[in-house]
């Protein structure tokens, strides 16, 4: 094949694909090559389904074909590490689902291994690679609300069925799920360093976080506040507060305009004696296709990472810092 | 004078007066009688500005003065119980600015003096007497929003003048200025005990905070969380969460809608499969109006409390608890 075309191996039949595969088939220069399970019948099914060539009835198998150059891996949460580090072993470029790791120490093998084989690792947070993210942050960063001073973001919906994954302990809790989205986006907008965290959280029978209340002091005593929640009728938005304005975003997350369309961003300032109030929002977007079209970019054209991995470090440290404040009430650092 | 009009006395020439001396002027079972300020020539100002029949260049002189039913105390937050129990001891019925103390201990000794003297003590949190307030009281209670799983709450804007008596060491910071307005509304919409707390402050050159993010969790697992500043550009909101609903508030706090209109309630339910979204508003009312009338009821009808005592002493245990957290760093049990 040209190597023009990036092959991608689907690491996994979870729900996710379904976004990551439309993306795929909406790009020039990436095609759906392969898609693995530990159950090859599900596998068969998964690629007769989905029109995919090959199947593989275990991981390691597909890892080791030599026509597939990058790995989706969407597997759950506790296995993104091991299953990236593998593939990136195997020679093969990786766009992991977030959160890429439960242990910020993962990041940084990862980091390692990348440099190390040549390849890309990304977390696939596709809200990082949206352009209302990019907007967002240029604002701020332009002074568009002067100093800002806090944020704020809520991140809920309602989850069905009492057997999901999300209730799993190991890597599971409306932190690990929705609490990437606040976290990558206050680290992302506000471009500081997040020193300590505090925490409240509201756990299930599973050991898990059903609701999560977080705290993020930044560098310049810029603080952020979040909500996270499987158990909340939907509720989903942000705002960012500085000296002399206002940014409120309506769907800061992009669920469910990740897929397609674009939100709406409200800007209130004081540029004026009675102050101001105007709405941006970015040419519609979809947030996979930009995420996929930036693993192309990176691979074949050596581009730049839009979402450092650096960022992704840096998110992942913050939120096991939030896990550690809740468990142990008290406010912890984030290293 | 009538036993059906109350006398009122002006403890300080605050700006805030201005808007109970309207409220007072408004209603017709109160008269303002007098004002009193240790700067005579100011009370005597003042009292001819504003029509006042007489005025006191010692507070305690007009706490001695036979002709006044209901003392205002209107001073800086420090010197709130300190006049507030002198008043009392004088036999007046006592209205006092919100925060009422900056200890919970002294919440329980202006309930003890007020039962041993049989007068009326409130705290002036104007918020807590206006019908939406109860509205949204009255919405959680019926199970409009299922279960609540969290409320959020912003309550800032930008202070100007560096002068400012809310930067002062003595009961000045956002928290004692803003932070009383998310936490009452909390404690009034949620009905449940303030178990812990849990902050994050940004604090000034003068030791005050300016910005503080502040966590609260509930009996039940309901988590609370709120941003107060007082070097933003305005952002005043809040939101509770729920199982099956959400309630969005634009005023929550009703500055400026105190003085006269209302504002607008948002309800999102699964009360139907699709969900669905109602806005809800009460009458126009004015908070203070309705804050001087509680009074008059209490006083010359022995009504109940609108806002009872023992919600302001639990309100100002959950903000000492804020301030001990943001300070140590722990999370702060509620007592």
């Amino acid at each position: 094949m040209s190597e023009l075309v990036l092959r991608w191996g689907l690491l996994s039949t979870a729900r996710i694909n379904r976004r990551v595969i439309g993306a795929i088939e909406e790009t020039d220069r990436s095609v759906i090559a392969a898609v693995a399970s530990r159950d090859g019948s599900r596998a068969a099914e998964y690629a007769k389904t989905h029109g995919i060539p090959h199947w593989y009835g275990s991981y390691q198998e597909m890892l080791a074909a030599p026509d597939i150059d990058v790995v989706y891996v969407s597997l759950p949460n506790a296995m993104h590490v091991e299953w990236g580090m593998r593939a990136a072993e195997a020679g093969k470029h990786v766009l992991i689902e977030k959160p890429i790791a439960l242990d910020p120490r993962d990041v940084v093998g990862l980091e390692a291994i990348a440099n190390d084989k040549g390849v890309v690792i990304q977390e696939a947070s596709m809200m990082r690679f949206h352009p209302q993210t990019s907007l967002l942050r240029d604002l701020v960063a332009s002074g568009v609300i002067g100093e800002p001073r806090w944020a704020h973001g809520a991140a809920c919906f309602s989850m069905s069925g009492s057997g999901d994954i999300r209730l799993d302990p190991d890597g599971g809790g409306s932190l690990w799920d929705l609490g990437t989205y606040p976290v990558t986006l206050f680290n992302a907008v506000l471009g500081r360093r997040p020193l300590e965290v505090s925490a409240l959280a509201r756990v299930g029978t599973t050991g898990v976080d059903l609701t999560f209340a977080g705290q993020i002091r930044y560098e310049g005593d810029v603080l952020g506040s979040f909500a996270t929640s499987m158990e909340t009728w939907p509720s989903n938005n942000a705002e960012f507060a500085g000296s002399t304005g206002v940014i409120t975003v309506e769907d800061p997350w992009l669920f469910p305009i990740g897929v397609g369309a674009s939100g709406r961003v409200t800007i209130r300032t004081s540029s004026d004696a009675e102050g101001s109030t105007s709405h941006r929002s970015v040419a519609d977007a979809n947030a996979y296709v930009e995420e996929v079209t930036a693993m192309e970019s990176m691979i074949l054209d050596g581009a730049n990472e839009v979402f450092p991995l650096r960022e992704s470090a840096t998110n992942i440290a913050t939120l096991t810092a939030l896990l550690k404040s809740a468990s142990s009430g008290r406010v912890v650092s984030v290293d």
